[in-house]
């Protein structure tokens, strides 16, 4: 069976489409604008800066509440940070866990000597909102509550704004990492109080990867001076830099940032929230439908499931050899992540970044030919 | 005065000239390699990453018996890493200051909780070898010693050969931050024993601004597991990362790591330490028998002076007002910096990066232009 007569899928740069939770496919004009320099304490690049950190609050309904403070590195480092900066010493975390995020936030915490406690759900579940609030309710000493918004390990849609009501109520303090779902999930601080959101530029937004960012309330932010156990993860620090200086304290990752601003017209251009995360939902759509039709069950139900990445599971036919299935997509130009959930054999496919529902269609169709390669008959029989 | 007949200078891809301590000018090709998308865990790029990490040790004559570690963030990420990984709990830092880099080893220690003794010299005078050499005799608790290469605030290159040797006489474990050295200043592991060195994608080897590393002797690294006081600074758990997937643990600067794997090439085919810092020894010459033609005068003497940024006295005559001649610079395509010494009023001019010995003496045409157009007079009259 040639691969010939196959068209291989390419992007506008004529690399492989990448069909992962990130780093992602982005356009051609977010990278090209990287090709200048720029020194790191020049007008040119400081207003660009300036420019990038004042337009994050609005996506989330914060402009003249939040601030955002950039972190150099990558979404991890972001997370840490909030993390670092905002629970003092004395303070004590509730940490809801239902995939690696959930896992890695309180490994962090737990470096940090910070004191946890955890409400852990399986990997396809959403944490137990009655168990939330009797934990809450019990423990005066918990001052802040991490929730992950949408768990990129099963791609599971956590309930956000009902954590954010709930942690209000009991006034606590939330702490949210919206890594893959920030620009594509609403979120609106207004209505759903938070202290601080993780996100970082290699998501949604479709910037390259270089460095992540806190938005947070600045009443919060200001009350966190002392608490950072690091010089350079120090949110309060960071931030002051920017207040006296408009510059970072140590060198920024200027080229990423500069294509992080490129990113954030585009996406403003293509409508914000709603349109990003409106075409998301297209090619999540075209994703699953297509792949159901070949006898693919998702993990997560659809009430679960986010527009961002999405857990198959494996097929039961022993002619399906994932490492085949992953390669022979490869080499038709698509690139996916296999999966790293506990619960379940499983492998996982995005559907964000620089991609249309043309290309998920396309995905589809070398799916069903990399299918035909292995001798896998269509449709699957049921998973398990 | 009109502009006019004064030809603006202006890199490869038309952006002013960067005489600063970095991010620098960098070449074309350096950039233009990041105009792709890759997934971070694809063959690929871990192809790239491998051969980056690979050849670093080689610089400082360390293959075989260092590693790589790679760190997201910047320079001071890395230093950071070094610092509270290296360090256990229980260690002991000599610290020598003579600049901002070392008030931040400092500072970091202190956040990270780690003993220190400081030995403190003028930002123009290294440090004195037989005060070190008494410290060290006086006080066993001391497990480690901290250096600056080349400390940037004023240009100064520190004995690191010598301080090397007297620490290992000693016994004691040597940490350096390398920043603006690493590649051009020469510096040999098997003949000056360090545990590791700290340096950045952005400054000798001349990529772009986004991650920093550190190259350590491999048995000294491995010793270190548990110290580290955060979860992305941890030099051990990253570096057993690579040992165990080759890959990240954390989303990495892919677009920068692409870029310093090509950076790295052209600091190669230039001959390595010897070309590069021959270009830039070159380049350091010109500059300072033009501005002393001139009748500036340098801060440090030509022995103590590194190739990488050389510090001058601020003219006497009141007609040489600081941001005029910066912004008149910059107008001319030169973007130079400001000092930030303590110890004598004066600016900075560097002479790394993307610069050719042609660049430096059309920055002196420069100086000289803005001179004339402020009216101050040449040569000028002593400083002070």
């Amino acid at each position: 069976m040639s691969l010939a007569p196959f068209p291989r899928a390419a992007s506008e740069t004529g690399d492989p489409l990448l069909l992962t939770p990130g780093p992602l496919t982005t356009s051609r004009s977010v990278k090209e604008v990287m090709v200048h320099d720029w020194g790191s304490r020049d007008a040119t690049f400081l207003k660009i800066n300036k420019a990038v950190l004042e337009r994050l609050p609005e996506i989330v309904n914060g402009a003249g509440t939040h601030v955002t403070v950039p972190m150099q590195g990558s979404g991890t480092f972001a997370v840490e940070a909030m993390l670092t900066s905002f629970v003092p010493a004395s303070g004590k975390v509730l940490v809801l866990i239902n995939g690696a995020y959930g896992h890695r936030a309180k490994r962090i915490l737990d470096i940090a000597g910070r004191a946890t406690v955890v409400h852990e759900t399986p990997e396809d579940t959403p944490p137990d909102l009655a168990a939330v609030e009797a934990i809450l309710a019990k423990d005066p000493a918990i001052t802040h509550v991490f929730a992950v918004h949408c768990e990129t390990t099963s791609g599971i849609r956590n309930p956000i704004e009902a954590i954010a009501a709930l942690v209000a109520r009991h006034r606590r303090r939330l702490l949210i990492d919206a890594m893959s779902a920030f620009g594509a999930l609403p979120l609106d601080a207004a209505a759903s109080p938070f202290d601080a959101v993780a996100a970082s530029s290699n998501k949604c937004i479709e910037g390259v990867p270089g460095f992540g960012f806190v938005i947070c309330r600045r009443d919060a932010l200001a009350e966190t001076k002392g608490n950072a156990t690091t010089l350079v993860l120090d949110l309060h620090d960071q931030w002051q830099g920017f207040e006296k200086t408009g510059q970072f304290r140590f060198t920024p990752p200027i080229h990423v940032i500069v294509s992080f601003h490129q990113a954030l017209e585009e996406f403003l251009a293509e409508g914000g929230v709603a349109g990003r995360g409106g075409r998301y939902a297209e090619n999540g759509k075209v994703l699953i439908d297509g792949m159901r039709a070949l006898g693919f069950e998702t993990l997560l139900p659809d009430a679960l499931q986010a527009p961002i990445i999405v857990t198959f599971h494996m097929p039961r036919d022993p002619a399906f050899v994932f490492q085949r299935f992953y390669d022979g997509l490869k080499e038709r130009g698509f690139v996916i992540y296999p999966g790293k959930l506990t619960v379940a054999d499983s492998f996982r496919i995005g559907c964000i970044g620089r991609l249309y529902p043309k290309d998920l269609h396309a995905a589809l169709a070398a799916v069903r030919a990399v299918l035909a390669d292995m001798g896998v008959a269509t449709p699957l029989a049921r998973a398990a």
